[in-house]
């Protein structure tokens, strides 16, 4: 175990943080707000104990393994979420640190979930910051400072541990081009959606944090009704955004190197817009009679299955009144989520159609025990270790719902509330049902259940096993 | 395929079935009721059409493979369903045949979810035959048939498919010893909670229907509050067995042979105890404000932990008027449920440590990816067909819960009702929460729900794949 670089690697990541924090500084300085000097503080603060660190700790070997990268990982990530939380509780904004950290875990880990009472009556940084925390979560801070630095001679054991999804798709052979390219990607995405929402007229102030929140599949809005006040044309663009960042980032690769025959052939996204279509159409079959006007039906419906699938969150209708079928067909999609290389969280249409492939061949080997089938996903190979880490997956998935759901029930909510919160923050989606609808929020959760749900979205964000394997024994233990 | 087989076997049982009907016709006469009479009819209706289906189907060769096992098992419970329920149309007990039929897959499968909504109201006969139907499903109706004739010449197909749990543990050399021995042993529990109840003042025929309720881990009572009104005394005998009918019935056999050791040293018991003393002790402490007398306090809470976890579904309280944190104990507890080899449903303790010992290895593999290991259970090597056949059952089990729940909610009742609907009926348990608690039932819900639900519970009962298998066009189309 490398532990030097395991305490370095962090402190390098937070002096880019107290870097980034800057930019909300500057947003507040724009408006002349007073919050904007609590950013500078809190940089300013980060940058001294980083420095500090870093010198102290600088490692004569740079050389780290997959055990490094899980946690590496997950230290950085509850460090980043510490340190992003503290302008919140410096400005006043946000008093109470559990409030504040919360508050952050949600933006970092694209969730979204809030505690903010009067989500207006915050001021243009905050609102700001609460919005970039999402985009910079959303493709991983990890890899945005791989793409930036040389972060480690191997630098895969990172990636692999902070990125969602089964496999890791190389788009490059080293590491670092593959963050690079990742990233430009998801810059050009991000602009081509603030332009779309600026001809559609928002400010620029309500353009950038709405396509920050977008691009992220976070979900934190800067209104009390979330995106319901915009125009058709913007819900509209928002839809489609949401739906693009659920993609693959994968097939953006494949479409910009013009191997459209390649991208065409993904099963994954085929079966991601399948799905969308499906409960889309199942949502507006469900809701005909709640509505008198065909495209307001057909529009809520798309936006809310979008918002829902991709893991983002935002709302433009109260969608806890909904019949029951339209609630259960967006928990299910809170399950599946979007696709493995997006932004998005949930399980991963990826890994839903492997477990489906691996049910398929178990009912195979019933009926002919010894019959051999070699699985695949789009077009390759599928290793059997692969298939045993989905199914081992799935299961730790469904233990720590269940966990969660236990413990957020010593809160004085319903069960409806308490396990609709749960599969929202684990997840990453952000509104639930019940007392954590969307035309509520999380502010009445006991501070118990505030860190249960941060600790639940953490692990969401992080796909389980990196920040399990840093808490376990077996990685620390020496053999 | 052996076609002829698979339509013989269920007529041989179904004429087993008529003959077994005339005991609550005997009942009936004994007690002058008209509905005696029904039993009767559809016994000798039942005899005829048996034998002259036999006669005409007299398969040449008897051999049979697992694809037969899954299919005649299938298809026997479902028969036996259908000829079960017509004794309740026929004497205008229970006048809808979907309702009837509701009853008694509920009670084939040790469910115990009823729609009767006066079950005081009942005549002796239909009372006996509800409770019977528990006794029967309880340890398999095909291993009673293999125990009394000679079923086939590799009754082993017949077995795996009907037993409860991931391995099937031998007794005796050849399965139509096994099948004997876990009779006689079923028989001698049987009798020796008889005995109790009788003894705590029950007249003989409420001894004979609790038992047989409690030893096929059923539920169905025949007083409007379920056990409530019975003696502490005897709430305590039921509490007991209800436990000792969730064991492995391999530990009785192990105790029988005084191989007292090897009894001693099965992980699957302890840990099944385990649960039963943690669940309710987290009880007794969530509820400790609601009781002033701890004995009252104690007795409740062990009797609604045995109930639920051997998914009896007895209850002595209100318990869906009980805080979320012990609402919560108990759904988790439905999920788990009892061990296999035993009368209970539910995932089975052992699925539950082997999925447990699955996740430690993946664990270990993550840092050691060159890592082999082989898991044991008690003392056993698994073999890894059954890891990945436990790791897809529960995906497959999952995936089940997900679909009858969407089902579901295309009725009235709030997603708490439908959740707890669908476990309670999928993992046999029986009582839910909200509109199907235990001090409410199943008469609200819909035609189409019930027909739901009754599939579910005959997946749970049959452990989800002889059934999927029947239904599967893979086993059916010629290669």
């Amino acid at each position: 175990m490398n532990r030097r670089m395991i305490l370095y690697m962090p402190m390098q990541i937070m002096k880019l943080q107290a870097a980034v924090m800057l930019i909300p500084a500057l947003v507040g300085f724009y408006y002349r707000e007073q919050s904007a000097m609590s950013f500078v503080l809190c940089a300013a603060g980060a940058l001294l104990v980083a420095f500090v660190a870093a010198k102290l700790l600088h490692p004569e070997y740079k050389t780290i393994y997959a055990k490094e990268g899980f946690v590496i990982v997950a230290l950085t990530w509850v460090l980043m979420s510490v340190l992003g939380a503290l302008p919140f509780v410096v400005s006043g904004e946000i008093p109470r640190f559990t409030d504040a950290l919360f508050e952050t875990v949600s933006g970092f880990t694209t969730t979204g979930a809030s505690i903010v009472r009067d989500v207006e009556g915050l001021s243009h940084a905050v609102l700001f910051w609460r919005s970039f925390t999402h985009w910079l979560g959303g493709m991983g801070i990890l890899v945005f400072v791989m793409a930036v630095v040389n972060i480690s001679d191997r630098p895969i054991h990172i990636m692999r541990a902070e990125m969602p999804g089964p496999i890791v798709g190389k788009l490059a052979p080293r590491a670092k081009d593959t963050a690079k390219i990742l990233y430009l990607m998801y810059i050009g995405l991000t602009v081509l959606e603030i332009v779309f929402l600026k001809a559609g007229g928002m400010s620029f102030f309500e353009a950038f944090v709405h396509t920050f929140a977008t691009a992220g599949t976070g979900g934190f809005g800067i209104k009390a009704d979330s995106i319901a006040g915009y125009s058709p044309y913007l819900q509209w663009v928002i839809t489609v955004f949401m739906l693009l960042f659920g993609v693959n980032f994968n097939i953006y690769f494949l479409l910009l190197a013009r191997k459209f025959r390649l991208a065409a052939a993904s099963t994954e996204m085929w079966v991601y817009f399948g799905i969308f279509f499906t409960a889309t159409a199942a949502i507006v079959l469900n809701l005909r009679e709640m509505y008198t006007n065909a495209s307001d039906l057909i529009r809520t419906s798309a936006f809310q299955v979008s918002s829902i699938m991709t893991t983002t969150g935002f709302a433009t209708t109260d969608f806890d009144l909904w019949p029951g079928l339209s609630k259960a067909v967006l928990l299910s999609l809170m399950i599946v989520g979007a696709c493995a290389g997006s932004t998005g969280g949930g399980l991963k249409v990826s890994r839903v159609l492997i477990l489906g492939k691996a049910i398929h061949r178990e009912f195979k080997k019933m009926l002919h025990p010894h019959s051999v089938t070699v699985l695949r996903l789009e077009g390759k190979p599928l290793d059997e270790n692969v298939i045993s880490n989905t199914l081992t997956y799935f299961v730790v998935y469904c233990l720590i719902t269940g966990g969660c759901f236990l413990l957020i029930c010593l809160d004085k909510f319903n069960l409806e509330t308490a396990v609709s919160a749960t599969v929202a923050c684990f997840n990453n989606i952000g509104p639930a049902f019940g007392a954590a609808g969307p035309a509520r929020n999380y502010a009445d959760f006991s501070v118990f259940s505030k860190l249960v749900l941060s600790g639940a979205m953490l692990l969401g964000r992080l796909e389980i096993f990196p920040l399990l394997l840093a808490l376990s024994p077996v990685t620390w233990i020496k053999k």
